[in-house]
């Protein structure tokens, strides 16, 4: 094969972005987050993009696969799961297991997981540079797009105006209905969302219920979402289905677990979607056996990237079960992948969640731009996007100069600097 | 995009291929047996290849879908799918869904299951033509080969020394435990394949058993299968288990139907495989839910070409079943395309099966040469086969001169003409 194919060089840069202070089970974004950004560098001198979580045991990792990958070919993406196991040194993930955090936002974490987290920026980056390097999209190199447009839902927030002791950022406060319908309501004046989800388990049930109410007023028949991160008990879930029943499109991760999520589902005609219960190929038979769950959302992020993702879609067709994505933090790397691989999937039932218009910065130099809630699926080159290496190397000093307080993401820490006798809602 | 990869013209060749006198449960295999040799040729000027099976039947949406086909890109083969759908004339697959021949060697048939196997030929040749432009092996536009040789298995057949009135071929006559050792030693010598599958359904399953036992005394420890195409009932298939459990590797469709395998699969520790009761998305969650098989054997002609192929990899390994390949009578477009799947799949637990050594005549220039039962798999552009165009040309005017009586593979018909009385066998 052509050796211009073959990797020279792989640089990886951790960055510290701006996060604005919205609110979550686990507690409040930091004023700033970590991501990694990686770059795939062929001996033909085409440079791919990959971007994927940056907390440090992203990063140990990371360096493994990047000192390993020199010589491999961008086109042998299967490859990367193997090396990535093999090169792996069990000290940096030792302890993930551990840490399963069941009920924080991502599900239960394993060593594993982790791997595929940082595997997905690197099949990223290796499709890009091939895409580049071929003159084809990335959505080429998947089997090609099945549709021009991928529709992303409005991502709503609880959120405070500001960080403490920062400046008011221009969203400002939501931490009633009120807040929460205008915050709605510029989502749609900016970026003409047709759905919106509201990310709770932040306020007693009640509240969140009335701000759902609230937004099925204002937005008569546009479907709405609600995800409490696994904050409630199965009665509350139960409860909440009942109350919102004629207003959700689905309840997102209602209860923690698959056994809950199972005995939540057993007792309401709303849909349940998850991306905590299931995050991994490993978990789904269970939940589809129990009938935990009846929307999958897929994020290449967990399930080892675009390849992946699709045949998440493909066993999700399978067993009628439909798919839609999640998002974490992330910038336009990873939007522009989301909507290429998602261009290509026969079925995708529900509009996509993304973070992306909440954040500020970003290392690409021209912002994606919604239309009706809607990307143009990209038929440039590679992801379709341009890295900003100024603004990464301001973003990577931000992050060199960190004295280590936001290099892992730590929601809870920045809730308890706060308001110290703070613990997570539980309901 | 490149409008040098959109699609110029589509030609559609059908063939006929000799065909030795091989035995199964629904007859023999006529003198000459149809296939369809499909060629895109780009914008470029480049000819990918693809074949499929070449009965009548198929020959109508290939048609339809062929017509549609200039100015789609040949990256675009998601869309394949809807195209045939929209595209097929429903007067042209009327009745299959009532033809079903759930008791035949391919099980149940319906008109979207023959829409899967003309598609596949479409894709498969999509995919040459995109890898001889780039200059890209196939399995690098599936994400790369995982492994530099795929294993496949011997496939013996209980067969006739020669068709009826006809000379007789190099291999002679098997219809016995020493004639199919004799050709099992055959098929050792000539291509070192290091597990032996044997075609049954043929003979009293005493006489099967009793071949199968020769096999495992004349090749100690090699790995045996069986595969009646759902000629027993659940009590026989049982108790041939119980028989060769010591010996089989696995049991390949005794009985017919989800419901009988499901009801032998509880009866036997012995592994169950099919490609008869599961050859569709569709039916998998009933097959796996009620622990039927434990092993598909894919079929990129059957499930829709090879990116399924690999979705159906995806959903064998989340649910922990064993996964193999089937083969039906094909040339070396076909072999070839089976090898540069099977190189990408993350675990390909078995040999695959391949009809191949029994072709005397091909429409490639180079034939495949398997050592020690193992095909290297090619790194050269596309497929890494070339068309003989000669040949080509012979093997249609073959077809446009028969007189209609093989254009229809018939195995029972070809029986009842040498034995009027003939039925299949039941067991």
């Amino acid at each position: 094969m052509d050796s211009a194919l073959c990797i020279d060089d792989v640089r990886l840069t951790p960055i510290l972005i701006a996060d604005p202070p919205l609110l979550n089970t686990q507690g409040v974004h930091q004023p700033f987050t970590p991501r990694l950004v990686v770059e795939i560098v062929t001996r033909g001198g085409v440079t791919g993009l990959g971007e994927t979580y940056g907390d440090a045991r992203y990063l140990g990792p990371a360096r493994a696969l990047a000192a390993a990958l020199p010589g491999h070919p961008v086109t042998h993406v299967n490859g990367l799961f193997a090396l990535a196991e093999e090169v792996g040194d069990p000290a940096m993930t030792a302890g993930v297991d551990e840490r399963a955090d069941a009920g924080g936002l991502r599900g239960a974490q394993t060593a594993a997981k982790l791997r595929l987290s940082v595997v997905s920026a690197f099949e990223t980056a290796c499709l890009d540079a091939l895409g580049k390097t071929l003159g084809l999209p990335v959505h080429a190199l998947l089997g090609g797009k099945v549709r021009a447009e991928v529709e992303y839902s409005a991502y709503l927030f609880y959120k405070w105006g500001a960080h403490p002791g920062g400046a008011p950022d221009a969203w400002g406060e939501a931490v009633d209905p009120a807040g929460v319908v205008e915050q709605a309501r510029r989502f749609d004046r900016l970026h003409g969302f047709g759905s919106f989800k509201l990310k709770g388990g932040v306020f007693p049930p009640e509240e969140e219920t009335a701000a759902i109410r609230a937004l099925a007023g204002e937005f008569p028949g546009r479907p709405l979402r609600l995800d409490p991160n696994g904050a409630w008990s199965v009665a509350t879930s139960l409860a909440v289905a009942r109350e919102l029943g004629d207003v959700l499109e689905y309840l997102e991760d209602p209860a923690t677990g698959t056994a809950a999520m199972a005995e939540v589902a057993a007792g309401t005609e709303v849909p349940l979607a998850t991306n905590m219960c299931v995050t991994a190929f490993e978990e789904v038979p269970e939940a589809l056996a129990r009938g935990a769950v009846r929307i999958v959302l897929c994020d290449h992020h967990y399930w080892g990237g675009l390849h992946r993702t699709r045949e998440l879609a493909a066993l999700c067709r399978t067993y009628g079960i439909g798919l839609s994505m999640h998002s974490n933090t992330h910038l336009g790397i990873s939007l522009a992948a989301m909507t290429q691989v998602a261009a290509t999937l026969p079925r995708l039932d529900h509009a996509c969640d993304t973070h992306y218009p909440w954040q500020t910065e970003d290392v690409v130099t021209t912002a994606p731009r919604f239309r009706s809630g809607r990307l143009a699926v990209s038929d440039a080159p590679g992801l379709g996007i341009t890295l900003d290496r100024d603004r990464l190397a301001d973003l990577h000093r931000r992050w060199a100069e960190d004295d280590g307080r936001m290099r892992d993401r730590d929601d809870a820490a920045a809730m308890r600097a706060a308001h110290p006798e703070w613990t997570p809602g539980r309901w």
